[in-house]
C-alpha cells in the first residue's frame, strides 16, 4: 500500500487541526454544517454536470488506485521476459503456452498468448498498443475527475463566501454580529481550499505518476514480447529493456541476472 | 438521457437556495434584476463578439448533447461489425449492401456503402478520417463556446461589482446604505461565479468526455471497416476491436459472443 | 458583414451604460479622463514593446477581419471544384486555363494555374501548403496581438488602481475624500476589465474561429486540386470533399448537385 | 532600430509619471528605495536560482535583440537566392564559391559553402536544420528568462506588500501612520506589476515575434539552398519561395524581379 | 558548483531580512512557529499525497542537481568524439575498446561498447534513444516535484491565513488584538509565497535548463556515435556536431581543433 496518499491526508488534517487549536478560537468556530454542505454538495452537484455518472460512481476505485502501490516492478517484469525469451529460444514459441499460467499480469499474458497463437507481429503490436492507448485514456479520465473536483471545490468555496458576505452586509446594524458572520462566510473558502489542495489536486498528481509508471512497464512488455517473437537473442533483449531502468535499479538487476545471463547462450 | 447534467444543475441550485435561506438574510437579498441583466447580458453580448452568430444560435443543440446519453455503445458496435464481417466472409463484400438498411449509425452506414461500392481502401480510410476530423472540430467548436461563456461570466460579474462599488463609494455619506449597496455590488460576482462553475465550465467538461467517447466508437468503426474490406478473419477483427474496451465491458462481451465467435470459422 | 462583432460590443456597452445609470451614481462618476489615459495609453505603450510597429499599425485591418463574414462558403467552393474537375475530365487539364478567369479566390486561382502549367504534383502540394502555413502564421500573429492587449489592459487597470490607492492612503486626513478617491482608483480596473472582456479577448476568439474556417476551405481546395490533377473521378472527388462539411450543409448540397452529379459520368 | 521597444517603455513610464502627478499626491509618495530594493533585488536573486549565471549575464544582449530590427528581409533573401540559383544554373555549383564573399548572412554563407564542397544533400539539410533547431533553442532560452522575470517580479511585489502589511498591523496604535504605511506597502506591488507588464512580459512577446521572423527567413534559405543543389529551375524556386511571403510583399517583389525572372531561361 | 542556485536563495533571504528590519517592526513580528509548521507541514503532507514516497526522499538529490554545474561540456564531448572517430578510421571499430577506459561519461561509454560489440546500428540507436527518453522522464519527474511544491506552498499559505482570519473575526471584542492577529494571519501567506517564489519555482526552472543541456550533449553523443559506426569522415562528423553549438563556443573550438582537424585525413 502507498501509505503516502492516506498518510499525507491524515497528517495534513492533523496539522490543520493543531493549527486551529493553537490559534485559540476553538475547533467549534471552524465547523459550520451549512457551509460544509454548500461546498461539498455544490462541488459534487457540479461534478455530476461535468462527469458522466458511471465515472463518478467509480471515483472510489480511482482513489483506491492512488492508495495502492502498483504491482508493476519493472525489474521483475524484465526478469520474467528474459525467462520467457530463454524458453522461446530453447524450445520454440509454442513452448511459451505452458509458461503462460505462471504469468500474473493480464497484459503480459495476453501478449504471450497472441504470440503462441502465431499472430502476425504487426497485429500483435497493434493490439497491444491499442490496449495501452485505452489504458492511458482510462487513467486520464480518472485523473480529470480529480482535476475537475480540484477546480470546482475552491469555486464553490468562493460562492459560499459570497452568499455569507451578502447576508452579513444586509445586516450591519448589529456590529457584534459582523465578526462571527464574516468568519462563517470565510469558512466555505477554507473548506474549498483544503479539499482541493490536500486531497483533489495532490491525488490527481499521484494518479499521473502511477499511470506513467504503469505505462512504462507496459511499454517494456511490448518491446520484450516483440523481441521474443522476432527470435532475438535474450542477452540483447535484456540490454534493450534495461535502458528503460534507472542506473540504480539496473545495477541490482545485473548482479541477480549474472548467472541467468551467462546461461542464455 | 444523461440525468447527471440537468440533475446536477438542479441539485446545485437547490443547495445554493438552501444555503441562502439558512443564512437568514432572505432570498430577496440575492435577487437583483439589474445585476442579473448586467451579468447575463454582458456575457452574451461579449459572446456575440467572440463566437459567430450561427454557432451561438446552435447553443441549445450543443447543450442538449450534454444532456443526452450517446447512443454509441462500443460493445454493440463491435457486435454489429463482427456480424458484418461474418456476412462479408461468407457471401462477399457485395452482400453487405442488404445489411446496410439495418444499420442506424450514419457513419457506419456510409463506411459500409463505400466498401460495397468497391472504393479503394486508402480512399475509404481518408474519407472516414476526414469526417472524424470534421466531427472532432465541430465538437471542439461547441465546447469552446461553453469555455468562452465560462471565462466571460465571472469577468462580467467582476465588472458589475466594480460598477456597484464605484456607485457605493461616491455615496458614503449615508453609513446605513453602505452595507446593502456593497451587498448588491457583490451579487454580480456571485451570479457570474455560479453560472460559470455550475453550468458553463462543467457542461464544457461533459461535452469533452462525450466527444471522446463518440470518437472512440468511430475509431472502432474505421478499424473494423478496414479489416472487413481487407478480408480479415472475424475472430481476429474481434480480438483487435476488443482492445478498445475496458476489461469489464470486454468480459460481458465475451460471454455473449461465445457462440457467434465459434461459428465464425 | 458579421454584425455579431460590432453589435455585441455596442450592446455590451449599452448594457454597462444602463447598469451604471440604474445604479444611481450618475454616468459622470464613471468617466475620469486621466484614468482612461493611463489604461489605454499604458496598454498601447506596452503593446509597442510587445509587438512590432508594422503589425500594430495593421490592427485596424485585423479588427476588420473579425467584423466581416468570410467570403469562403465551403459548399460553393466544393461546387466550383467539381465544375473544374468535370472540365478537366472532359477537355483535359489545359482547358482549365479558360476557367481560371471566373475564379475569384486568389488561392484557388493560383492552384489551378500551377496545374495548367504542368507543375509536378508534389511541388503543387508543397507550394500550396507553404502558403497555407504562411496564412495560418499571419492569422496567429493578428490573434496574438489581441491576446496581448487582452492581458495588458487589466494589468494596466490594476497599475492605475494602485496609483490611485497610494494617493488616497497618503491623504486619509479628510474622511470625505476617501470614498470618491477610492472610487476613482477603481475606475482604471473597471476600464481595463471592460476593454479586455468585451473587446480584446472576444475579438481574439472570433479571429480564431474565422481563421479555422478559412484554413478549412483552403484545405478543401488543396485536396480538390490535387484530385483534379490526379485525374480522379469527379464523383469520388465530391464524396471526398463533402466529408469536410457538416451533415446539414451536406444535405443542401446533395439536392443542388444531384443533376450535376449525374451528368458527371 | 526597433524604436517600439524602447519608445514604448519610455512613453509608458511617462504616462505613469503623468498619472501620478495628476493624482495630486506628489511623485515622492511613489518612490521608496527599500521597496525598490526588495522588488528588484528579490526578483534578480530568484532569477539567479532559476537561470544559469551565464545566461543572466547575457540578458543585455537578449534585450538588445528586442530593440534591433532584424536584418533579415525575406524579400531580399529570396532575391539573393534567385541570383545564386541563376549563377549555379549557368556556371555550375562550383561557381557559387566566388559569390560566397558577397553574402553577409552567416547561415546562408555556410549553406552555400556546404554545397560548393559537394556535401551530400541529406547532410546539408541535416546540418542546417540542426543549426536552426539550435538557434530556436537559444531564442527560447532568452525568452524564458524574460518570462521568468515577468512571473517573479509581481510575486516579489506581493511579498514586499505582505512585509509592509505585517509591519503596519503590528503598529495600529497610531491611526495617522496607517495610511502612509499601507501606501508604502502597496508600492512593491506597484513596482512589480509595472516591471512585469511594461518591460519583462512585453519584451518576451517581442522576442517571440522576432525569433519567428528569423526562423522563417532561415527556412526560406534552407528551402532555396536545397533547390539550388537539386538544380531546380530558378523560376520554380522563386515560385516556391514566394509562397512564404505575404501577398503585399510578394507584389513589390514581382515588379522588381520581372526582368531577372525572364532572363532565367 | 552552480553558485547561482544557493547564492540566489541566500541573497534573496538576506534582502527580505533587510527589508523586514528596515520596515521597523522587528524581525520577531515575522516569525511565528505555528504558522511555519502549518505552511511547511501542510505543503509536505500534501506532497506526500501527490508524489510517491521514494521520489520525495530523493528530493535532496534533485535539489543538489540544481546546485551543481553539469559536467557536460558540449565542446569537450565533440572533441572526444572526433578523437574516437579518428581512432575508428585509422584502426577500425574494434580499436575503440581500448579508448573506452578513458571515457568518463557512462552514456558515451555504453554507446562505444555497443559499437565495439558490433551491435546493429538500428539497435544502438534504439537503445540509446530509449535511455535518453528515460533520462528525460526522470528529470521531468524531479522537476514536477518542485512544481507541485511551488503550487502547494502558496495554497497552504492561504489556508493558514484563512485559519487566522476566522480566529481573529471570532474575537473582535478586543480592538487592540485585531492588528497583531491579522498580522499573524498574513504570515502564512508570506511564508508560502516566499518558499514558492524564491526556492520551489526557480529551482524547477533551473532543473529544466540543466535537463535540456544534458539532453543536448546526449543528442550530440548519439549523433556522433552513429556517424562513427557508419564510418563517416571525422571532418564531416565535426561539421555535423558543431551545428549543435553556439557560434561563440564554435569559434573557440575551431582554433583548438585546427591541428587535429588537419591531421584527420
Amino acid at each position: 500500500m502507498d501509505i503516502g496518499t492516506l498518510g499525507g491526508i491524515v497528517v495534513g488534517l492533523a496539522l490543520i487541526f493543531w493549527g486551529i487549536v493553537s490559534g485559540g478560537a476553538g475547533i467549534g468556530s471552524y465547523i459550520d454544517p451549512p457551509s460544509i454542505i454548500i461546498v461539498i454538495g455544490g462541488t459534487f452537484a457540479a461534478s455530476f454536470v461535468a462527469i458522466p455518472i458511471g465515472n463518478i460512481l467509480g471515483i472510489g476505485k480511482v482513489f483506491g488506485k492512488a492508495m495502492n502501490n502498483s504491482n508493476d516492478n519493472a525489474g521483475e517484469i524484465i526478469k520474467k521476459i528474459i525467462e520467457l525469451a530463454n524458453v522461446a529460444r530453447r524450445e520454440g514459441l509454442l513452448a511459451l503456452e505452458e509458461a503462460v499460467t505462471a504469468i500474473q499480469d493480464d497484459f503480459l499474458k495476453k501478449g504471450v498468448m497472441l504470440i503462441v497463437d502465431g499472430t502476425d507481429p504487426e497485429l500483435v503490436k497493434s493490439i497491444l498498443e491499442t490496449e495501452m492507448a485505452y489504458i492511458d485514456g482510462r487513467h486520464t479520465g480518472g485523473r480529470k475527475m480529480f482535476d475537475a473536483l480540484g477546480a470546482l471545490a475552491p469555486a464553490f468555496g468562493m460562492i459560499g463566501t459570497l452568499i455569507g458576505l451578502v447576508a452579513m452586509l444586509q445586516n450591519l446594524s448589529d456590529p457584534k454580529a459582523i465578526g462571527p458572520s464574516m468568519s462563517v462566510a470565510l469558512l466555505t473558502t477554507f473548506y474549498g481550499s483544503l479539499l482541493a489542495n490536500l486531497i483533489f489536486i495532490p491525488v490527481s498528481m499521484k494518479l499521473a505518476v502511477k499511470s506513467e509508471q504503469e505505462l512504462l512497464t507496459k511499454e517494456i512488455m511490448v518491446e520484450g514480447l516483440l523481441s521474443i517473437q522476432a527470435g532475438e537473442n535474450p542477452r540483447i533483449i535484456e540490454e534493450k529493456l534495461k535502458a528503460f531502468l534507472s542506473p540504480t535499479i539496473r545495477k541490482t538487476l545485473t548482479t541477480d541476472n549474472a548467472g541467468a545471463g551467462e546461461s542464455n547462450e
